[in-house]
């Protein structure tokens, strides 16, 4: 629906910037989730401008009395999640997944151990595999994300996830969650808003864990989305094959049309963290009424990260927050939180 | 998704079928619709298989001692529309109103007035109408369809249901709904079920009457869907732009193409009346525990239409209901309704 600068919302630029970094996996068992997202009403923020914010919107969209007042109906918030729900540094946790599947993707069909761009990933070569073409990577993705039934998917990604671990914190990638983010979630949802994931990463990856982890239900997550072919097992049971074709590539402009195809509805609130969301809050905030949209700035080096031209802190490749979609928050009055500041902790186990 | 034997779910033979019956269409006002939905349980139903299926299903689902006790959270039942929740005889709403919006697009772009299929759209003739190819008829979908922001659409959409009758019952098409199904998603619904539409019929359009008609979202709408694009206006206000791509022909094998996409779950109930229900139906009966798989037998010519080759009914285009899917329903133990004997009446105003 947008140009294809971005394949599911992965660019080339992003995932090389963290090749270097790529954890080693550990084959350990999945620890318990840390469960947080009952009854605090933003406890994990410090008082200031974007708690603020948060609470001076719900309060007008949900007091019958003010003029900003929102039906039920129509209390729809979104949230980018890779830089704005979870850790994206130093690389989304999804080419991560997909450079680990290619082995057991040689192991069924060996001829691959020859062929490029998959004899490179197994040489296990960080530089040279930071040197695939974008059209390597997309062989990549396709090979490891489709051509599967969708159930099957389902469970590698479920046991991918309950044994690879990021290097800097040794968890399990689905708790490194930002827990004022799962409050803010709680706190609308407990309002009435229905909450949505609308993420560049693939649709069917971050449905296998949105519920548990962020309490969002699959049907509520929009993402960059392959399309899927209906056949028949040789016992005539109907199955869903994903196939290498990209439905939707839910990034920039992308964003808005996925909203537009899986909602149908314009958003009320939008929370985002990189110039990928920018159509996103643009959107959203274009419409009537009572409108919240913020940005997470990145700006906390010691408790997660500290990246992006804004505010002069390092440029980097993945969630880059531009010091021109800095200029259009502060031109629209969109808040930007800053981590540093705005938590008071990051992460649940702080 | 699928092949491309329709177009938004439409397929040349239903238009042709109907076009003769294509009634007047006075500028009358809209009468207020029916509001049904509330309190009752199956009360328009005769006592029967059907709505013993019915109550046998939700009983086992939602009580937690039952061995098919189902989570809240899976709770997911999915109706077709077109014959399913309203009348498609003799032609679907959705092309009565792709050719009755010709005349404005011919207003505003005065060449088409020569320009075929349009020139033979406004002459009226509708055998002449009835000879266009699917290409001919693609042209009027996609220049009727698209082309225009998602906001105008929406209000042509609006404007058009408010005056257009139908040419048996004199009335709106969204009092055409059938009352009984109007009772069974309100039943479900009252007991933690999830309703959604999955339609062949446009997603924006059904979208557009889908809360106040049917007391369905437009999120939880699935249908064929044109893609999007985001622009913005000369003073930067964004708005996206219907296209003339299809992303999804939610039909046959596309419908739980469309529901894995734009759900992500398997429902537990299905609820159709044709042919192009039958990939929907199977994919719903697949899973584990229990499920409800329910077809609208139209046999009922005294107060609706009696239509489909299934028990020796007159065969027809629209809303095909074959002998085969009647032998695949028996031989699955899904429920045919049959609207003559299991419908105490049919839509609210009997």
């Amino acid at each position: 629906m947008n140009s294809n600068s971005s394949l599911c919302g992965i660019n080339r630029r992003a995932l090389l910037s963290g090749l270097a970094m790529l954890p080693a996996l550990p084959g350990l068992p999945f620890s318990a989730m840390a469960q947080t997202q009952t009854g605090v009403s933003l406890g994990s923020w410090n008082e200031g401008p974007a708690k603020q914010a948060i609470f001076d919107f719900v309060r007008a969209t949900t007091d019958e009395g003010s003029s900003k007042f929102v039906p039920l109906q129509e209390r729809i918030a979104t949230f980018d999640q890779d830089g704005t729900l979870w850790v994206e540094h130093p690389i989304y946790s999804q080419v991560v997944y997909c450079l680990d599947r290619v082995p057991a993707l040689a192991e069924t069909d060996p001829k691959l151990k020859d062929v490029e761009p998959f004899k490179t990933v197994l040489s296990g070569n960080r530089e040279a595999i930071a040197k695939l073409s974008l059209h390597d990577l997309e062989k990549i993705f396709f090979a490891t994300l489709s051509g599967m039934s969708v159930d099957d998917f389902e469970a590698e990604v479920k046991k991918w996830l309950a044994s690879a671990k990021d290097g800097r914190w040794k968890r399990p990638y689905t708790e490194l969650i930002y827990q004022p983010m799962l409050e803010v979630m709680q706190y609308l949802r407990t309002n009435g808003f229905k909450t949505y994931i609308v993420t560049g990463g693939g649709q069917d990856f971050v449905r296998v864990y949105s519920e548990r982890v962020y309490g969002i239900p699959p049907e509520q997550v929009v993402g960059s989305a392959e399309g899927t072919k209906y056949g028949y097992q040789k016992d005539g049971t109907p199955f869903l094959t994903k196939e290498p074709k990209l439905l939707l590539n839910d990034d920039n402009a992308g964003k808005p049309e996925g909203i537009h195809l899986m909602i149908g509805r314009r958003p009320r609130a939008a929370f985002g963290n990189s110039d990928g969301d920018r159509q996103m809050l643009e959107y959203t905030g274009t419409g009537d009424g009572a409108r919240l949209m913020m940005l997470v700035m990145h700006d906390d080096a010691q408790r997660e990260y500290a990246y992006g031209p804004a505010q002069g802190l390092p440029e980097t490749k993945v969630g880059t927050f531009s010091q021109s979609l800095y200029d259009e928050a502060k031109k629209k009055n969109w808040t930007v939180i800053s981590m540093k500041n705005d938590w008071k902790r990051v992460f649940a186990f702080d």
